[in-house]
């Protein structure tokens, strides 16, 4: 029998969509539940019959839907200014080298990144996160690599630690420096990369601002050899790691990924079957960004039914940025992620939430409603979880809680 | 000189994106105005400097950007139900067919529409508009045909009616009885069409619950034999014509529509170039729904540079519907022209203003900031139109004026 203490929060007359794969329900639904909060985790869930009719000081949400708080495990919120008016000359008919000649492209994002006050970059980043608050996000992971130098790449995740403190959310900070060569070495990206592994990393970590390194293989990114060193020098440090990989073209940076055990492997639109079972074998996640592949109208679709056999587990974020997703809406995304790649509204679910906790290595504490995981919730006026999927607009969030305080 | 008479409203310090194109700047921009409101009417625009300094009752929008009200000018707002547990089948590999003899599709949305009272369809509907509203809209088309029989497309047209009286906003209705065939004459659509002729459309007509008439002229709608029954029944009663026509197949629904000199064409995905040459020819609105080419996740878009040469105006609009297009976001909308299509920011702008405007017969009135027209007006914390475009979820709206009225 439970023993409740007299701090105990109850929450009674629920509908849980837990997204606990044990129930063996859509969702892990479990209908007519009470949720018993002991200061910022979750005590038990118990059948609402078993309650006392009376409780002093329960909460009750006559029948709501409570989920657990969303979890956005991909996003690039610290930036400088924004990429409209480019975009907007590419629309009209602008080519690419003459954005870039002009100083466009990621770049303009790094200047203008290099250029804001850590004050104005918060100010910025708030907005954004507020917007993904709102849609009952309580997790978000925020990477650095519009700094691309020691001050710069520590500002923005300062700006991240600081954004953290003052709002009521949890955010994991991730070290990009890794995210494209900065132009003062242009003509030596090999030294860049000698610098991030000797310095910055080093230098970063030992301030904990960061809890993982993430790196963008790519053509015209870094190369695989460039990747490796980089997570060598992490893996020395006990840093997990993830990567961009297999976005535009195939290098085998998942393989690469896996064999380094990392966390996640982010975009994968051109994964091989290799590549899938690499991560099957390592536990690596799988995290799909449908915003990205939209704004960019790409083509090749992530192999998702390969990754479903496999059982690699699927997560769906952001990806959050100037200049290929700007939509701070986790909604969309996992609309995105059925209408474009085929998931399941269930399989959106499981992917900002139990899948996305394990992106960012909270597997075991974040994303399911359960006995023991935090008490981060998010409750619906809506009768199902696909309600949110279907039609991304309309967000029936009723209220979000985290740590066990309503918001 | 101007004479003010002491009611007359100042609103100064504006940006005005005018999407006047007299102007020969980009969204008909002007810079450093005031504009000066007689009731419900823009009376002119004046240089700001023109103005005396100390002016009583100006309403000071401190460099804001002000531009048309948002027009909606292609909605199915009004029905019961949802298709979201259909959708979610589908997802989960249940095959149309399944669904189909389950009752779902269309059907679903029918008989949720019959059984559903006024009250409850005004309901659903109002929250739908709302969203609308927020995001800047003052004009916003309905469409009947989930009702496809008298007492239940009356119901439809007289909730948009109502929507209309108790929201600041101007609703323009449609009837599309002629959206599908009804079960009850499933063997018979001839019969249908038959019926919407003699009696639903003259009745209706008469007692003026809509402004236009719209056929879905498809394969899985009407023959082009049977849609243009429907709009000689119109034209003999004066009422203007719009048609779903060219969105999966190319059956000529577009030439027919502009032999009748149609106010819009709407979809158009699989039109030809003859087809463009009509619209061209009798100045009918090609309105792109770029919502329900995203969530069927078609591949053919419709030729948006040729209609561009011809000088086809272009609207973009919602579409905003349970079965295919689930988003009640015109700025979504605009950013799918864009992303999806190929359009300019510019002319996504003049598809939800100018042009929009047009497809509903009020391009003379509406979606213009110009002496003469309606002081419908939306009021950004935003520097460029583009912004909305770029970045859907963002809603800069600082303020929604209707008919010289703050909402
Ligand atoms: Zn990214
Ligand atoms: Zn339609």
């Amino acid at each position: 029998m439970l023993q409740l203490h007299p701090d105990d929060v109850i929450w009674r007359n629920l509908r849980l969509a837990t997204l606990d794969p044990s129930h063996g329900t859509p969702y892990g639904l479990l209908e007519n539940r009470a949720l018993i909060v002991r200061g910022e985790t979750i005590l038990a869930i118990v059948p609402e019959p078993d309650l006392p009719a009376d409780l002093p000081r329960a909460i009750d949400l006559e029948g709501r839907l409570v989920t657990p708080g969303l979890i956005d495990c991909h996003t690039h919120l610290v930036f400088g200014g924004d990429r409209a008016a480019e975009w907007e000359q590419r629309l009209n008919g602008v080519s690419y080298q003459t954005i870039s000649a002009q100083g466009g492209g990621i770049n303009a994002t790094v200047s203008a990144t290099r250029d804001s006050t850590a004050d104005q970059l918060e100010q910025l980043a708030q907005q954004r996160l507020e917007r993904l608050m709102r849609e009952g996000v309580t997790t978000v992971e925020i990477k650095s690599g519009y700094g691309l130098n020691d001050e710069a790449e520590e500002k923005m995740l300062r700006v991240a630690q600081r954004l953290a403190q003052t709002n009521p959310v949890e955010i994991s900070p991730t070290l990009l420096a890794a995210h494209a060569v900065p132009r003062e070495y242009r003509h030596d990206p090999d030294a860049y990369v000698d610098h991030v592994c000797q310095h910055m990393l080093p230098a970063l970590w030992e301030k904990r601002l960061f809890e993982a390194v993430d790196v963008f293989c790519e053509n015209v990114g870094f190369t695989l050899a460039q990747s490796e060193r980089v997570f060598q020098a992490a893996q020395a440090l006990g840093i997990p790691i993830k990567g961009h990989v297999e976005q535009l073209s195939n290098l085998g940076g998942t393989a690469l990924v896996s064999r380094y055990r990392g966390l996640s492997a982010d975009h994968i639109e051109y994964l091989d079957d290799a590549g899938v079972a690499a991560m099957a074998h390592s536990g690596t996640v799988a995290v799909l960004l449908p915003g990205a592949f939209y704004f960019l109208q790409e083509r090749q679709r992530p192999p998702v039914d390969r990754l479903r056999q496999q059982g690699v587990p699927m997560a769906v974020a952001t990806d959050y940025n100037p200049g290929t997703s700007p939509f701070a809406s986790l909604h969309l995304a996992m609309n995105m992620a059925c209408v474009q790649f085929g998931l399941t509204p269930e399989e959106a679910w499981a992917g900002v939430t139990r899948h996305a906790a394990k992106a960012l290595g909270r597997g075991e504490t974040h994303g399911q409603l359960k006995a023991g995981f935090v008490a981060d919730l998010a409750v619906w006026d809506a009768r199902s979880p696909v309600e949110m999927v279907y039609e991304p607009g309309r967000n029936p969030l009723y209220q979000r809680v985290f740590r066990g305080r309503i918001q």
